[in-house]
C-alpha cells in the first residue's frame, strides 16, 4: 500500500526470477519472497538437493537447477533451462561468496594461492558468467511498466568496501565483483537494464531448521546485530521494482551496531 | 503487501515527519507520500505561504511552518513547535539545495565569497542544525516496531560524490553534508537512529501547477531523463522503514541514461 | 640526485612560497625546506609574532604576515602584499586545521552551533578564499619548466576520509574542503595550475623548541607512530615538482602503525 | 639535495629491486632509473630476450628472469632466483596490465569469458602471487635508515578507480588489485612493509627505439597528455623512499588534461 499507483508491479510481464547461489540465508529469503510477490521463482546451487532447497521447492513452487556458476558453459546451459522452463529471467541474483573455506583470515604470506584462485573463480567470475548471460537475454524483454528490461543484483560483502587484513583473496574477489558491477551498470543501464552492488558490511542471520531464527552473534547482548536476510531479500524486491528514472547502483547495508 | 509481517508499520507510535526546504519537487512529492502512509506531517520553507505548500496543507492536511534553517535559535524553536503541534518527530528530512542562484556554473576565479559562505550556511551549516535537534529529539523515543527511535535523511547532490569544475563553492556544500551525514550515522546508528545520506545524482523533475510532470530535460528523446520525486520519496519512505539489522546509509539514485 | 634531468627546479623562475597557517608542525617544516630549496617562503598567521615563526625568519628568511584568512578582504589584501614583497606565488598551501577548541569530541547533541560554524569558516571557507586568490594570480603566472603555472596544496585530516562519530563538525569543514580542492583541481588543472589535497591520517608530530621531535604517541612503544612534519614538507615539495604529465590529486599519508 | 639530511638512501643495505612485467614504459623507466640510483635490478617477463629488456641489460646491467608471473611454482622459483644473484629484494614493482588484446573495449554480452579469466589471472593473480613471494622475504629483511623492511608497488589503471562500461573484465582485475594492495597494505605496513597502489589516470607514453618519446595521443595539441612513464618512475622511487611514519597508500597519477 506504500507503493504507489504508477510504481507497482502492475505489468503484464511475469516477472522471473534467477537465484545464483542456494543457502538457508539470503537466498532462501529471496527465494520465498520472490515467490510470495508472484514471481516464477529459480534457484541455482552446485547441489541443488540440500533440504533447504527442497523445502523451498515445496512450500513456494521454487524450481532448483544444478549449476557452477564458475563454468562457462554449465552458465550458459543454465539460463538455457531457466528460459524453457519459466521464461527469460526478469531478476537475476548473483548471491555467492566464493571464499574457499580454507582462505579465512590467512596472512598474506600463508594464504594458498589455489585457494586464491578458486575464491577469484567462484565468486568473481562466476558473477561475470552469470551477468553476461543475464545481459543478453533482458536487453531482449520489453519494458515492464517501470521502463526497466530487468534487474541484476550482485550480493557483495564488506571486504569489497575495504580490504582487511589477512583478508587479501576475499578482498581481490569482493573488489573484482564491485568492478564489473559498476562497468555493468554504466554500460546496461542505458539499455535499460538496472545494475546494482550490494554489500552486506555484516555478519548475516539464517532462518535454522526449525523455523527459529539465529540473528546474534556469540556475546551479543542484541538480537539482530547480524543482518536479518528476510530484510536484505526487502531491499532486493524494492530496487527490482526501482523505476528507472531513479536507480540507485550501490546500497550497503548494514546492522545498527556495526562499527564502520 | 510486499512489506513482510515483522517489518511494516504497525507500530502504534505515530510516525511525525519533518520536511525542511518546501518546493514542488522532493518536499511535496515526500510530503503527499508520508501524509498518504498515515503521518503526521510537517513542511519548512523560509516562505511557507507559497501556493505550492498551501495546498499541500488544503489536500494533505500538511503543516507549514516559516523557518531559516540556518538560524541556530530558529530552528530550535521551529522543533520546539512541530513538537507542540504533532509530536516529536521520527522522520527528518533535510531538502535544501542551499546554492545562491549568483555561484551556479562560476569559476572559481569568479566566485563571490559572500555567495559561496551563503552556500554552505543554507545547506551545510542547516542540515548541521536540523540535524542536531532532531538527534536530541529522537533519542528519547521509544524504539519503534523496526528498532528505531527515528530517521534524518539528507538530500544530497552529485557535488556530494564527485567535485566538479566551476562549482567549488556547490561541492563544499555537498561534501559538507556528506561529511556531517557519515559522522552522525557513526554515532546515532547504534542510538538506534538511522541517518541517510541520499545524493540525487541528476536532474529532478516536479510537479507543475497544472497537475502535469516534468521530467525531461530539453532536447531529450525520453521523457523520464530527469529523476521523477515520487520515486525518490518512496526510497525515503523505504529507509524509513528498514528493520534495524539491515540499515543502508548512502543510496545515491540516478536516472537509466545519467552518465556518470 | 635523484631527480632526473627533466623535471629538476633548473626553472628561471623563482618559486614563491605562500603558506597559510603557521606553526610548529607542518607549517615550519615546510617553510624551512621550501627556503632551503632557494624559494622566496611568506608565511601566514592570525599573529605572526609568535616565536616559532620569528625563529622562521631569523634561520631562514621567511616573512612573516598577518591574516586572518576567513576574511575575503585580509585575503585579498594578504596576496597583493606577497606579490609586492616576493613576486607573485607559485605553491600556496593552506594548512589550517580550523578546528576551535571547543568542538573537540563533541556529540552531535552537544555540539555549539556557533563553534560548528566557526570550524567551517576557518577550514573550508578561508581554503576557498586562499584558493581563489592563488588561482587568479598564478594563471598569469608563466608555466615553469615542468609545464606548471603553480601549485596549491591543501593540507587535510583523516576526517576528510571518513565522518567519525562525535565529529560532525570537524568532517563538515574537512569533506567540505576535499569537495573544494576535488572541484579546483578539475577545473585548475587543464589551465596548467596542480591543485592537490593531502589528508593526513595520523596526529601530527613537531619539533620542539629545545630542538628535539616529539614524535610518538602517548604509551607508545615506538617513536615514529605520528607523522613527521619534515617528511609531509618532503611530499609537497615533491608534488610542487611533479611534471604535469603525471599529476597526483589526492595523497594521504599515515605512519606504518596507523589503524585504518 | 632536496632530500633532507634524515630521509636520503643511506642505508648501508643495498637495495634490489624486481619489476615484474618488462617494456618500454613504465618497467624501463623504473629498471633505469633505479639503477641510476644504484639498487641491484632485476626485470622479469615472459620473454626476457626482447631487444628493450637486452638494451636494459647492456646500459644499465640490469638481470633480466623469464616468468609467467601467473604460475605459483615459476613465481617461488623467480623470487629464489632473485636472492641468489642479487639478494632479498627491497623494492619489488609489479607492473602487469595483463589484458588479454581481444577483451578490449568488448561489451558485457560479446567479450569471451576465456580472455576474461586470462586477465583476472595475469593481473590480479599474478599480483597476489608477486606481493606473497614479496612478502614472504621482505618481512625478514633488516628495516632502512627509513624503517622500512621493503617496498611492494602495484601498477594500476584508471578502471581501478571506476568501472567504465564496456571494460568489465579489465574494470574486475583492476579492482582486484586494488583490493589486494588495499589488504596487504593493512595488514603488512605495521610489519614494517609499505604497500602501494598507483592508478594511472591516463594514456602512458613511451620511449621509441630511435630514443625519441611518444607522448601525445592522436589529434592532441600538446605534448604531454599521455603520462611520462619517466615521471611514474620518480614517483615509485620516492615511495620507496618514505619515512615510515608518513607512508603513502593510494597515489593515481594523471595529466594535467585528463578528463576526470
Amino acid at each position: 500500500m506504500t507503493q504507489s499507483d504508477n510504481h507497482g508491479p502492475q505489468s503484464s510481464i511475469r516477472d522471473v526470477a534467477l537465484i545464483v547461489g542456494g543457502g538457508p540465508g539470503i537466498s532462501s529469503s529471496c527465494a520465498r519472497l520472490f515467490a510470495k510477490s508472484g514471481m516464477g521463482v529459480s534457484i541455482v546451487a552446485r547441489n541443488p538437493d540440500k533440504p533447504v532447497l527442497q523445502t523451498l521447492e515445496k512450500t513456494h513452487g521454487v524450481r532448483r537447477y544444478a549449476c557452477d556458476a564458475s563454468d562457462p558453459a554449465a552458465v550458459e546451459l543454465l539460463f538455457q533451462n531457466v528460459v524453457r522452463d519459466l521464461g527469460a529471467p526478469t531478476l537475476v541474483v548473483h548471491n555467492i561468496d566464493g571464499r574457499v573455506a580454507g582462505i579465512f583470515g590467512k596472512a598474506i604470506t600463508e594464504a594458498e594461492p589455489g585457494m586464491a584462485l578458486e575464491t577469484l573463480r567462484n565468486s568473481a567470475f562466476s558473477a561475470f558468467l552469470v551477468g553476461q548471460q543475464a545481459a543478453r537475454l533482458m536487453r531482449e524483454n520489453k519494458p515492464n511498466a517501470n521502463g526497466a528490461k530487468g534487474t541484476i543484483i550482485f550480493t557483495n560483502a564488506s571486504a569489497a568496501l575495504k580490504g582487511f587484513p589477512s583478508s587479501g583473496a576475499f578482498a581481490m574477489a569482493c573488489h573484482a565483483k564491485s568492478g564489473l558491477a559498476q562497468s555493468m551498470a554504466r554500460e546496461l543501464m542505458p539499455q535499460g537494464i538496472h545494475v546494482a552492488n550490494v554489500p552486506i558490511d555484516a555478519a548475516i542471520g539464517w532462518t535454522q531448521e526449525d523455523g527459529t531464527r539465529a540473528h546474534r552473534r556469540a556475546g551479543a547482548t542484541v538480537d539482530d546485530n547480524m543482518a536479518d536476510p528476510d530484510c536484505i531479500a526487502e531491499v532486493y524486491l524494492q530496487l527490482h521494482r526501482q523505476q528507472r528514472s531513479t536507480w540507485a547502483f550501490e546500497v550497503a547495508l548494514r546492522p545498527w551496531t556495526e562499527n564502520w
